[in-house]
């Protein structure tokens, strides 16, 4: 069974996950450790936890249990002291609390929600993902980088603080990779939290697994304002130290003239100028049918607009699998 | 197999049926849905959900899954919007939202938690006991109630408000059952709010089971002050219109001076003056050892400094059910 491994952040991860758990793979999740916004951020603040919301979509997302255990996984209170938080998040905090080991929580919740494949925190230390703008202005933590609208303008540095060092277990699941998938996702706040992480970058450059990048389906204003898809590349080689990439998965669909509308002000379609770039695999890969994790989470509605599908995604994974 | 109901509210309840799921039984648990203090409290005013906390330790009680699981549904979470919660009322609220049924919750629950036997609520309306004093003042609520130090001064009435319905399901599981224990809990809080249930009462006076009264070990200050064996019989024989008992079980050990004393100004030991009452049967009853729910729970800690042993009580219990 070929090995697949999956790193990103939340939502692209999940859409991922989603569409290759029906294929016979061995699939692994490494999912950043700097989320701190929204549910999330509030548990690590108040309950001292690391943060659950990145790790809840992969679980979810390989979960094979019913219907109604991941949508209980996504539910979200809406009122009171609970309002805003996922019952999936509360879980894993009680149980770190309960066991005194989130990478023990993980496991467990795994069980309860019968996922196939692993879920591998990036890391296991508690870090604030940084960044230092142009500006001289520190934006502090995933969720304020994540809702800037500065960083477009220029930053200086993005770092993990403290520095930490990558969970073995991580190191291991990408040296033994066929394949590494590094995307869809935000990328400063979902993948290139990944490669912040000692090992993690050193890692990629010297696994003998082919390397695909998902590129994103829209740039997020303020955050990556005018990327094309070569900007994409150049960022993420900036931090790895390699080109890594064999294949680069890049959508051709036009997305509805209406959603590009309402999207417009936060943001925009990515051009691809990789012409004569062999590694590209072109496919229509927009979601037309609102997805599980669309339905299920209040948030994700909002944040959603314009998506990968997961089925269609995962068959253009499968084929780059199957020609290995 | 033997049937065996068992009716009560929070604590009484979890220390009958941990006890009792040792045995080869058919188990029910049917429960008091006037609870509404602490986090149960909070959960019914601000999600507008069936009071979970009575419900999850029946549910604790009866389950076979790890201690893990087990420990994780009493943890209470210690800071922040989360505070005073534990986690398994908020699974339950959460399945209540999700599934929008309070019993299908409760069904979902149980299969997490493999419990062997069944939990069933008394009634599916939302209801709140209220209590009107001999002083003119009406006391509102469960927690209000379980909070007052009036009540020994004398009551006009108690009830639920709105009058609520029996669950059918409460009727047949009685009406089928060998043997039905009422006991031990506040006999204002966690008894009579089940008795106040319409269908109930009937149901208790007509079913061939064969019926049992675990007596309280306390007396609760400002609640039964006073209050003997005797006195707790005529009060439930007020409310089921009959003396339906064919046991009383009732401790004879004497616990720990240092207990009583600590104790002393929130509780004192009842007087059995059942003297010649064929009915009684005696045995030393008191926990010694801390039961796994005083240890995973923060409140239960201050709330059961003199307990009922799980494996002494269903050892009594159990010579009961044998000889039918």
């Amino acid at each position: 069974m070929k090995k697949v491994v999956v790193i990103g952040g939340g939502t692209g991860n999940f859409v991922v996950l989603s569409g290759l758990k029906n294929y016979d793979l061995d699939l692994s999740a490494i999912v950043s450790m700097a989320d701190d916004g929204g549910s999330t951020g509030v548990l690590r603040d108040e309950l001292g936890v690391l943060p659950p919301g990145d790790v809840r979509q992969c679980l979810v997302a390989l979960s094979h249990s019913s219907r109604l255990m991941r949508g209980l996984m996504n539910y979200r209170f809406e009122n009171g002291g609970l309002g805003g938080h996922s019952f999936g998040n509360l879980l894993l905090s009680a149980l770190e609390k309960v066991t005194g080991s989130f990478e023990k929580a993980v496991e467990e919740v795994g069980k309860i929600l019968s996922i196939k494949g692993k879920v591998v925190p990036v890391t296991n230390n508690e870090v604030r993902l940084k960044m230092i703008l142009k500006n001289g202005k520190t934006l502090e933590g995933e969720g304020e980088i994540y809702t800037s609208s500065e960083i477009s303008k220029g930053f200086n540095t993005i770092y993990l603080e403290p520095f930490p060092t990558a969970n073995p277990r991580a190191i291991d699941e990408i040296m033994n990779a066929d394949l590494v998938v590094l995307g869809p996702g935000g990328l400063y706040t979902a993948l290139i939290p990944n490669l912040l992480v000692e090992g993690l970058s050193k890692a990629l450059r010297d696994t003998k697994a082919k390397k695909v990048l998902v590129l994103n389906l829209m740039n997020k204003k303020g955050q990556t304002n005018g990327f094309k898809a070569s900007d994409y590349l150049k960022e993420i080689k900036r931090f790895v130290g390699k080109d890594i990439f064999d294949y680069i998965v890049v959508n051709e669909a036009e997305p509805a003239r209406e959603l590009i509308e309402m999207y417009a002000e936060e943001a925009e379609l990515i051009e691809d100028d990789l012409v004569d770039d062999k590694r590209v695999i072109k496919a229509k890969l927009i979601e037309n049918n609102k997805s599980e994790y669309s339905r299920s989470d209040v948030l994700a509605k909002h944040r959603a607009l314009i998506r990968h599908d997961p089925e269609k995604l995962a068959e253009e994974l499968k084929k780059i699998v199957d020609s290995l």
